[in-house]
C-alpha cells in the first residue's frame, strides 16, 4: 500500500472538487527512491516548475516538498515517489480560482517488480493503435490529462510485452505509453522532437545530456516506422526503469542491449544524482 | 456548496488513487435542474453511455444514477448536477484494472448567475489564443482531460465578455471554452464538425435536431475565421444556459438575436424534456 501525504498532513482522500479530479488541472512527477532518496531530484522538480510556469499553477517550495518527501522515503530502500501537484480546489467552471491554493499529494509505492532481465537483455514491445493527438500548448507537459495513454496501455494484456510505442496522429513514432524512446542508427542517437505532442522525459533529458557529455552525435527530430526498421538498436526510458533496450518490436529483432545502449545505460546507471 | 453523493453515500472527499484524478481518466455531464428534475436526461445518459463504451469504463445502471440525481434534486428549483465517472480507485500506472470500479459522483450547484440579458439580447465573445488539439480518439467525449479549456478560460478576466472562442491547431473554428458554436448564414445553420476535436454537446444535438425538425437546412463542416465574420447570425448553447446570442465578437457585431437564433432558442426552450 501506499504512503501518502495530502498538503503535508497523512491522508488518503482527497475535496471532489479539487480540479485535478474534475478537469485534470494539474502535473505529476515520478522518481525512483533508492536507499531512501529520490534519484534525480533536481531535475524532476525543475521540470514541475517548468509546467508550473506554463500552466499558471503557483510551484510550492522547494524546501516543502523535500522535506516531505523526505518524511516518505526514510527507510524505503527501493520504491517509487509519486508527486502530484493539482491548481487545488475550486467551484464549477473551467475558470482557475484567482486565490487556487495548489494540492500537493505525494506518494511512495513500492518498487514495480519488472523482470531484471528487461534491462539487461531488452523487452518486447508493440505498436499501439490509438494515437498521440497534437497540442502544443500542452506539449511536454507530464500533466494530469493522460487518457491518450490510458487507452493505449488498455491495448494489450500479453505479460510479454513489456511496452507499446505511441505514433501521432500524422504517423510519427512519438514515445512509449510510459516512456520515452531512442534509436540508434549507424552510430547516431536520435530521439522523437516533442514540440506537438510527447512527454519531455527526465530521463530522456538525463541520456541526451550523457551522449553530449560522450561526443555521441544527437538528433532530436521526426522518426517514422520505417526508420525504425531500419535501426541498429532501440531503446526506451523513464526514471523508473532507467534504460530498457528493446529486443523486439512488430516482428523483427534488434540486438539488445546494442553497444551505444550499453554505453548510455552504463553511464546514466553510475551518474545517478 | 454543493451537496454531493460519492457511490449512492454523501461524501465530499475520494480516494486519491481514483484514476480520475490520477489520469483524467472518465468522463462527466452537466445538467440543468428545474422543479427538482434534470432536464434532458435521456440526452445526458446516452452521451454518457457513448463515453463508457469509448473509453471502456463500465456504465452504472441508469436506475441508479436516476435514483441518485433525485435524491439530490429533490427540492432544487433552479440548479445544476454535475455527474462524474471514473474509472475508479487503481495503483500506480496506466494500465486499467481488469476489476476496476467505476466511481460514480455527484453533485448538485446552485444556478449560475449569468445576466438574463445574456439570453435575450446576446453576450460579447473573444477569440481564444489556446488553441485545440487534434485527435479522433478523444473527439466529441465530455471526458476529464481539460486542460485546454482551463488555458483558455484563464486568458480573460473581463466580466462583460461572457465566453470564448476556440480554434484548433489549425485554425478551424471548433467551439466556445463551455459551448458549442453555431452560425447562420443566408438563411443556413452551420456548426463545426467535431470528428477531430471539440465536444459533442447535448444541447448542440438538441438544436440540431430542432433545426431538422423545421426543416432550416443544416451543414455540420469546417467553419473559418472568415466564415464568421461573414455570419448574419451566431450563437452559442450548452445545457446550462440554453441558447446565448452572440452580440459581439472580435470587433464585429452581430444581430442579437437574430430570426433563426430566436426561433431556435424559444424551440428548445419549449421542448425542454
Amino acid at each position: 500500500m501506499a504512503k501518502i501525504l495530502i498538503n503535508g498532513e497523512a491522508d488518503d482522500r482527497i475535496d471532489v472538487l479539487d480540479r485535478g479530479l474534475q478537469y485534470g488541472d494539474g502535473l505529476f512527477e515520478t522518481l525512483r527512491v533508492r536507499a531512501g532518496r529520490p534519484c534525480l531530484w533536481a531535475a524532476h522538480l525543475a521540470r514541475l516548475r517548468w509546467g508550473c510556469e506554463r500552466l499558471g499553477i503557483a510551484m510550492p517550495a522547494e524546501a516543502r516538498l523535500r522535506d516531505e518527501a523526505g518524511r516518505l522515503c526514510a527507510g524505503l530502500d527501493d520504491g517509487v515517489l509519486k508527486i502530484v501537484l493539482t491548481r487545488g480546489p475550486g467551484g464549477r467552471g473551467y475558470r482557475p480560482p484567482r486565490d487556487a491554493r495548489p494540492t500537493r499529494l505525494l506518494a511512495v509505492f513500492p518498487a514495480p517488480d519488472y523482470p531484471p532481465q528487461y534491462a539487461q537483455a531488452g523487452v518486447a514491445a508493440r505498436l499501439c493503435d490509438t494515437r498521440l493527438g497534437l497540442n502544443p500548448a500542452l506539449a511536454g507537459l507530464k500533466h494530469l490529462n493522460r487518457l491518450e495513454q490510458v487507452l493505449a496501455r488498455a491495448e494489450w494484456d500479453e505479460p510479454d510485452i513489456a511496452e507499446g510505442l505511441m505514433l501521432d496522429i500524422e504517423g510519427n513514432v512519438i514515445e512509449g505509453t510510459m516512456s520515452n524512446l531512442f534509436m540508434v542508427r549507424a552510430g547516431r542517437l536520435c530521439t522523437p522532437g516533442l514540440s506537438r505532442c510527447g512527454v519531455a522525459g527526465v530521463m530522456r533529458a538525463r541520456v541526451m545530456a550523457e551522449a553530449g557529455a560522450q561526443g555521441i552525435p544527437l538528433e532530436e527530430g521526426r522518426i517514422g516506422l520505417r526508420d525504425l526498421a531500419a535501426a541498429d538498436e532501440l531503446f526506451l526510458t523513464n526514471s523508473v526503469i532507467g534504460v530498457w533496450p528493446v529486443r523486439r518490436l512488430d516482428g523483427r529483432d534488434y540486438a539488445a542491449p546494442g553497444p551505444l545502449t550499453a554505453r548510455l545505460a552504463a553511464a546514466v546507471e553510475a551518474a545517478d544524482v
